[in-house]
């Protein structure tokens, strides 16, 4: 059984294009650069998300005997080519963003230094790790932007796209800034805290609401968070203040209560003030139904009186913005800086670092896409992280990635961090780049 | 080490909630069906797909030591609970429409009977798999009846969201009528056709074009797709004639080219005209770029002389569509019919059938959503298809899916068929249905 995460987890294009290289002997070192062409409308920056499970997949790849036996099967390969991918290994150099640094159209995210087979082969599912993690990364820290002071946790597993998609989802989330996921999966991979309620079916299997509130209390003594808008959302809060003081007999306190459909903020408005009068001032407001940001800031503008949120589809599946223009494209070869004229696909050539100036509150003042070797003025934010195909250093916590995405949200331009489209942050290209560029070009024609 | 597909792939709340139905001995008979509340706005129909995957899941479902243990350490379930959950298994009926069908809103693409516990436990996973690939299905048939008669290639694993996403998208656009996909792992999973042709990057690896040409089709003799825009398109195509004849001697036949960058309808009638003129008329062209359904048929309007088209990030995350509203809910326990009331949410009671009524030529003329008890005119579309946890047939071939799809988008209106939004499909409630929700509804107050 060839597992989901095998090295075959990748396009047909890499091994014909590696088969290429090993008839040539081409083994030369290549640079790669991962970067986005450019923004989608609706994100004025992007948080880079995803580092750790590249530097897993690295330090890890290799062909077991049942993937050679297929490729030697499936009739596209020789078996010289086969025999060479049996001690294939990556040994290359990483440099990348740390996760939960903001960046930008045309800034490397990722650059991949190794002999050319080893390089190439991993495009696809680098861009695939990437790029996922930052869409989510992204999103989320918009979400977190909305509604700073509130508790945020991911409810979209169910929508995510497959099993990956939910995991990767909850760890993003959680690195920009949720406080959690409702995926159980991802508590135990990733240490994520859990969350979760009740879903509407407890309540119908009960013939009376009432009951399934108690029992579930009784059941659940350390965690009573109860929904109540399956039948009329009033009606339940009320029920409550009723159900309260039996179950302080029991010693339970009710923690919360979730509403789910209608008029979010005018219910919520109300059910406080129910479950205030009642005596139930303590007991927080959890609001869920389709949120994003949008809807965040709508419901927070309206004065709803909302503790937290669960936010699901709209996060997991990112669904204003649900890909990126990001690729993975080849900068150096042999020594040679490359560059690649397509029409609007053109690249910037060379072993690029994105440098980064600040004012003395550490605020973003703007970046400029240098050469690495022609250093410009700021920090330089590309960091060597793997070398000889070997991490550098032990995966960051998430806790330190919350801390840094926090400290990179606060040092943005106010304007980005709003939801509107802002005028771009400045991202400028060194003299030099240009230079190179413009001799490439020449020296082609 | 817990695998991604473990049973705690799930929300947390599905597990408090057994641990309440198992506290109270709650293990009477559930139907839970799953459907979508409403179709995207950019949607005429949807294609259902998932069921294997579904079923998949159901047979192997259990509780490992590993996960035992972790539900024991995790501090918030009693060891009464975790005891039982060691010889957790479905048991239940599943019925379902056959991978392939077109549905609409309201109509249940699979219907789960259970006893309560194990009909909840499924479900987080059960809508994660149906949902990602209706999605990709919904979103592939609207490319293949904007092109018909052309090859479709899945290309979007870089930017589907994660590794089961790229898997899985392989798979419904295949069945749906695509010709095949890039992803190795798909193919071998699934046993879908591959297609690849080469990237940018091996051509700029190489000092001059032509000798990238040459060489990658000395070693890849058999499949021969070159990539003919890294820095200018026809004078590449110019360069194809040259090699043709040199490369003939070698007994090697240049099958065809891509296309990645500019204006693709202009580059292809240019480079079309260039290699007829040259001889090579049967040289294919193949367009690759951002594509979907609505960029194919502008293509194909503007009369773009492409044989194939690789289509990628569009189709792997259904960019304009990237989620449906797809829920699954408690319609009947202990033998009574269930009904959540939520605003903008209610659901209809009960064991619900799709009765499709169809014109002699096999055409749709309209749905009914009745009770499965109270038979209404036309075809019964929900099948039986396990018992007992155990499944009714082996899984069926991807190319009987395939042929069901091309029957169903025959048989759809025209209007539908169209990628304009249309006028909804008739789908009637049945009038006992109206009944006995409003029964429902009486009782309640």
């Amino acid at each position: 059984m060839i597992a989901t995460d095998s090295v075959l987890l990748t396009d047909l294009y890499q091994l014909t294009m590696l088969q290429t290289y090993h008839a040539e002997r081409m083994h030369e070192t290549a640079v790669f650069e991962l970067f986005t062409r450019r923004l989608p409308l609706e994100r004025n920056f992007l948080i880079a998300a995803g580092l750790e499970q590249v530097l897993d997949y690295l330090e890890n790849l290799h062909f077991t005997a049942e993937e050679l036996d297929w490729l030697a099967d499936c009739g596209r390969f020789g078996p010289d080519f086969i025999a060479a991918l049996a001690t294939f290994r990556f040994t290359g150099t990483v440099h990348a963003l740390p996760e939960g640094t903001a960046f930008f159209a045309n800034e490397p995210v990722l650059r991949v230094t190794a002999p050319l087979s080893q390089a190439q082969l991993v495009e696809s599912r680098l861009i695939n790790l990437i790029h996922f993690q930052t869409v989510i990364a992204s999103k989320a820290a918009r979400c977190v932007l909305a509604a700073p002071d509130k508790l945020l946790v991911d409810f979209g597993m169910r929508r995510a796209h497959g099993a990956e998609a939910a995991l990767l989802a909850a760890r993003a989330a959680y690195l920009t800034g949720f406080a959690g996921s409702a995926t159980v999966l991802a508590g135990i991979k990733f240490g994520i805290p859990l969350f979760g309620t009740m879903a509407h079916s407890l309540i119908q299997a009960h013939d009376r609401e009432e009951d399934a509130f108690e029992r579930f209390a009784i059941a659940q003594p350390g965690n009573v968070v109860l929904l109540i808008d399956t039948y009329d959302t009033e009606a339940a809060a009320h029920k409550l203040v009723k159900l309260a003081p039996r179950l302080r007999e029991y010693g339970i306190t009710i923690k919360g209560v979730r509403i789910d459909s209608g008029d979010l903020a005018e219910h919520a408005r109300r059910v406080r003030r129910i479950l205030d009068a009642g005596g139930l001032a303590e007991v927080t407001l959890f609001g869920s139904s389709d949120l994003d940001e949008y809807r965040l800031r709508e419901l927070l503008a309206d004065g709803a009186p909302f503790d937290g949120f669960g936010i699901g589809t709209r996060l997991d599946a990112s669904t204003d913005a649900p890909t990126l223009d990001l690729v993975y494209k080849l900068q150096d070869y042999a020594g040679r800086p490359r560059r690649k004229r397509s029409e609007g696909k053109a690249t910037w050539p060379g072993r690029k670092q994105v440098y980064r100036q600040t004012a003395a509150d550490s605020a973003f003042i703007g970046d400029c896409l240098g050469l690495e070797d022609q250093p410009r003025p700021g920090d330089s934010l590309l960091i060597k992280v793997m070398e000889h195909g070997r991490r550098l250093q032990p995966p960051e916590p998430l806790a330190v990635i919350r801390n840094r995405t926090r400290a990179q949200l606060a040092a943005l331009p106010v304007a980005l961090r709003a939801h509107q489209p802002a005028p771009p942050y400045p991202v400028t290209i060194a003299p030099e780049l240009y230079e190179l560029a413009a001799r490439l070009d020449r020296e082609a024609h």
